[in-house]
This record gives structure tokens, sequence and C-alpha cells, in this order.
């Protein structure tokens, strides 16, 4: 088989504190263009697992070590990258301690999910809400919210 | 930025027929290798999202129009396609109507979940096995199964 092209993998990943007060959660300043604060992150390797990438990722970025506690979707809009057409898949992990800002992290923001620090990059801001509503609601994004209600011609 | 190497996505869609007693689901027999039956799905294109990809894959398959319904979860194990490293998105969805093998389609089963036409492909019966418990418990699967639970070092 010729190997395809498809969208570039990425995961990122909500990590809340879940030993301080409120629960609050972790954005990191982006040390490389597309500048701004986002989700911990990055690409996914050829030979892990989309969570093996998020907790790897995690563990870089923050030095916290993450427990996967849901997937709360699939962001994939071609043009929520302006480097190129990426696909990510967004964890909500837990973990305790102190994050520190390292490696693609310049700076870390312990904050509560309602008041991020900005600009947040990427369609991260449209992610950070669908993360509020599963909070406090329960809810998971529906796939008809973002391409799904797209029928095929 | 140089373009990363990450796993090539897919997206496979369980369609279920809700015009039809009992809500069967739709498998189809793959005209290429890995030989064996499969939910409808495939690669998705740069300049589409998941969600469009897996509409245009349910339409090419089977000729009918889903409406996706919820996020089954990203199955992302390096050995789950022989081919190479794949990650495939699943989404539940629905339709109605009378299906028809088309594109990489050879045949088509509808058929109960619990009943599927062997052998399946891939890793689908353990997707399989996801779908009926979201399906009977309304249960989705957890990230810790699925690779989660390795921690990273």
């Amino acid at each position: 088989m010729a190997r395809p092209k498809t969208p570039l993998l990425t995961a990122d990943i909500i990590i809340e504190l879940h030993d301080r007060y409120d629960r609050p959660i972790i954005l990191i300043k982006r040390r490389n263009p597309p500048y701004g604060w986002a989700f911990p992150g990055g690409f996914v390797d050829i030979g892990e697992s989309v969570e093996q990438a998020a907790i790897r990722e995690a563990k870089e970025e923050t030095g916290l070590d993450v427990v996967l506690v849901s997937l709360l979707g699939c962001y994939s809009d071609p043009a929520r990258d302006p480097r190129g057409h990426t696909a990510s898949v967004v964890y909500v992990a837990r973990a305790s301690g102190s994050p520190k800002a390292a490696d693609d992290a310049m700076d870390i923001s312990v904050c509560t999910p309602e008041l991020p620090p900005e600009p947040l990059a990427f369609d991260h801001a449209a992610i950070l809400a669908d993360y509020i509503l599963y909070r406090n609601a329960g809810t998971l994004p529906s796939p008809t919210d973002n391409g799904g209600s797209i029928r095929s011609q």
C-alpha cells in the first residue's frame, strides 16, 4: 500500500490538579509559534498509542505523571492549526503535585477553567468551553457540533 | 516546521439501522487486505474533518447517509493494522434504508452486534465489545483500558 497522506495526529491533555482546592487546570505558555497559552500536548509518535503520547507530553511539558480519566473529543477542523492540518485527540487527566514548565512550555498557569490566561492558541478556547460543560454537567461534546452535521453529498 | 511523522489517521463508523427491529448494525467484507469483516471506514483526507471523513466513508461503502451520534473512542495500538501504525477515531452513527456494498466493500452484513460475521479484521472485535457495552449500559471505554495506564518514566 502506498502510504496515504492524512492529517497529523496530536494529543492534548487537560490536567486537573485534584489535590488542590477547586481542582484547577494547567495551561502552558508556548515557546514556539503559534504563540499563546495552550493545553499541554504534542505530536503522536509512530509506535506509541495516543494515550501514551498524552502521558508522555504531559510529563515532558509539566513534569507531572498524569492518569487519563476520559476522552473529551477529537478536534480536526482543517483550519485549527495555522501550520497545517492536525487532528487532536483531547483527554481529561488527573495529577497531583507542582507542575514545572519544561520542553516546549515557557511558563505554566494553574487556573480555574473559567479564567484562563489569554490568548489561547489553536482552537483551545473552544476545547476549553467543551471541557467546562463536561466538568459542570457531565456532557461530552456531540460529533454533530464539529463538522458532523455536514452530510455527504 | 519540518513535517513530523505521526500515525496515519482513519475514521470508522458503527452504523445503527434505526428503522429496523432491534437496531442492527452494519459490517462490510473487505475487498483488500487485511481481509475479513470490518466497520465501514477509511483514511481521513487532509482538508476534511474526521467527522466529515466518517460520513463520506459511510456513504462510499454502504450508500447510506449517516448522522453521527457519539464518539466511541480512539484506537491506536501500534499493532492494530498489519500495514503500519494507524489511529482510528470510531463513531456511532444512525441511518435508515438499505445499505449496498460499494467501493472497498465486497459484501455487507446487517447483524445483531452480538452475532457478527467472522473473522473481524484489525482490532474491530475489541471495538465491537466496547460498542456493545456502550449500547447496553451507556458506558464509554476508559482511556486507561487502552494504553493509558502506562505511566511515563
